[in-house]
């Protein structure tokens, strides 16, 4: 395929990430499917680390997933890897998905000196076709000897496959006078949705958290950060999301909730990242959902909304056609009056009472759809249950990527 | 907007009717929005008529859905008469919307000399527009004065709005030696999907049946064909199902299998259209899902394929990417195992065991694609569980009609 224009919605430049220390990265091409550019990244965790995961509930999802889900119920104190290729998921391959887990665990044990228990794999990419994982095997040598505190750029555009830009965010706090430091990498730009909308990230920070407390605060956090996007409903195979805390700034941050809002911070711009990196997305769409009877019933009309091909196109056409965020409130499936509804296009009053609001102009709606940030508020006007979810518009581009070219 | 071109999926030419006695139609250009061509239809159902009908579940259902509920727990053994415009669909205009309603049924009732509450109607269209209902009601001695039996041609036509063509089908059966006949009409082409997927559908039949055996009748059948089509997994405010049977052929049906089958045939064959005429279909796609769990988790199954803008992107790209069928089912919510998964294209076994199979070949996967009606069939292998779902692919023609036209 051409190669894809960089997302209008992309950031200006990939930001600086603070060295974690306790973790090394390398890259390295491995010709997988891509040609002239690295898809296998290896990140190495040292002795000390806490390693927890949050994974898709998908029925189908991959040996990868499965391997790091049995892996993570044991300790890896003793230092871990993550291994990630692009460009073949690793998803339905029947028993060689499971041999092409195992192989890369081993070699990458091998050349590390660690268990292949404390290896954590994920692939991306193609679906169906036979992993050559004899690629990566092949070069895990040259990973080993590349490995560096500073790799953290280009492990971040390893694991691209049609995103059009790498993702990453970092924050730095003090906590009793001590600097603690969060820096993360993701990719994902199709089949995003709950659960979970990652695709892959990996957050390292040098703060210290047990295990048990780690995978607790993320599990929350991705609640209310990677499951709260959505590009086309489409859930992946694959998604995985790691977080390792090395320890090595020598702050204990368990139950500190300083360390658990900037863990937030930087999930939820990198979750907004990979909606800015949305298949042929135009626009960045909050929907926010309030007055609903409880949370769940708001997080069905913000996610219906979020979802409906007839308000995606028409926000991509630019088309204050509020008419469909009725409609989509009404097929949520949560309990909804028509008079108690308002709607709201920013600080724009839609409508209210059951129909539109007397002040409400189409030029004024209009008018607000040009601009690449759009808010979508919708007061069911029921109750305190409330839900805010992240989307992009649905565009010709989309149909182009994904009519012609094997994800 | 400039005139879509009609859909390549479309019949050649709309079917020859039956007249049925007991029911007369007229059609007229009241200029709700549309310029040039009829938008109002009126259908008057003799005395001795049965009716009864089924309709969408949205929880922002106009004000038109509301009203026809409303009536139907009535008898309306003394004639009746349906109502139905195109270009606006009262719904979500508040209290003007229940207005233009009542002064529909009012003036109706008045030109055909039978009570507002045998008055049924239907308003297809944008949504949150005020209905000029005047420009209706100016119109029914001109409706009345053209009541004929032969009218339901013009009566199909009149009811479309982003349709490509009018939709209509009829059958004629043999029950003890007399002749029942079934004609019915439906409009629908965005907006579609459970519940219930319909738009707009009207069928007659001059068959002899109570209300109530007639409404549990087409309730049954409606599961299993207009609940069943999916476009854009978009619900609209406006689906209705009425089916009126007006007794003349002196046939009493109540309980005859062969009536329920043609009366199936019929709602099938227009559910079928309806899909057919899906905005930017190229294909026509039946998804069918054996071995589930229980018919209920067929049903995710199907849904979640039918619906997933993924798989829907690669049909219309010809590209047999079956493992984006793989991804479908895994987030369908339905027990699935890698394992006992099978996948086939009409007669193609395509995966199986895990994994591809070893006799499929791309090349006969691509050539399969290149087919107009695709048969997707997905065997979970756990149990006896199945469902059929029918839908079409996702183009860019899709997008251009729904980023560009407010409908």
């Amino acid at each position: 395929m051409t190669k894809l224009a960089v997302s209008p919605l992309a950031p200006d430049r990939f930001p600086d990430l603070p060295v974690i220390e306790g973790v090394a990265f390398a890259t390295v091409a491995a010709g997988i499917k891509y040609s002239g550019r690295d898809d296998v990244m290896l990140a190495r965790l040292a002795p000390g680390s806490s390693v927890a995961g949050v994974f898709t509930r998908s029925a189908t999802r991959s040996a990868n997933v499965l391997d790091c889900q049995a892996k993570l119920v044991n300790s890896h104190t003793d230092g871990a890897a993550i291994v990630v290729n692009s460009g073949n998921s690793n998803a339905f391959t029947g028993k060689h998905g499971d041999g092409s887990v195992a192989a890369i665990c081993a070699a990458t044990a091998d050349a590390l000196g660690m268990p292949p228990g404390s290896v954590f794999t994920a692939s991306t990419g193609v679906i169906g076709q036979r992993l050559p994982h004899d690629r990566i095997t092949s070069k895990l040598n040259d990973l080993v000897n590349g490995l560096s505190p500073n790799g953290i750029a280009a492990a971040a555009s390893a694991i691209k496959t049609t995103d059009t830009f790498p993702k990453g965010a970092s924050t730095q706090l003090d906590i009793g006078g001590k600097p603690v430091r969060i820096a993360g990498i993701a990719k994902g730009s199709g089949m995003i949705a709950p659960d979970m909308a990652t695709m892959l990230v990996y957050i390292f920070t040098d703060a210290q958290i047990g295990q048990t407390d780690l995978q607790g605060l993320i599990s929350n956090l991705n609640d209310q950060t990677f499951n709260c996007i959505t590009v086309d409903s489409d859930t992946s195979t694959s998604d995985s999301l790691m977080v390792a805390a090395t320890g090595t700034s020598g702050v204990d941050v368990t139950g500190n909730a300083d360390f658990a809002d900037a863990l937030h911070r930087v999930m939820l711009d990198l979750a907004h990242q990979v909606v800015r990196d949305g298949e042929g997305a135009t626009k960045f769409v909050t929907v926010r959902v309030t007055g609903a009877t409880d949370d769940a019933d708001a997080r069905k009309v913000a996610m219906a909304t979020a979802n409906s091909p007839l308000v995606k196109t028409a926000i991509a056409g630019e088309d204050p056609n509020w008419g469909r965020i009725v409609m989509a409130v009404g097929k949520s499936g949560a309990r909804a009056d028509r008079d108690t509804l308002s709607i709201r296009f920013g600080d724009i009053l839609v409508a209210e009472n059951g129909w539109v609001s007397e002040t409400y102009t189409e030029a004024d709606g209009a008018a607000y759809m040009k601009q690449q940030a759009l808010d979508i508020l919708i007061d069911l006007g029921l109750g305190n249950g409330e839900s805010t979810v992240w989307t992009c518009d649905l565009t010709h581009q989309y149909i182009t990527i994904n009519a012609d070219y094997r994800s």
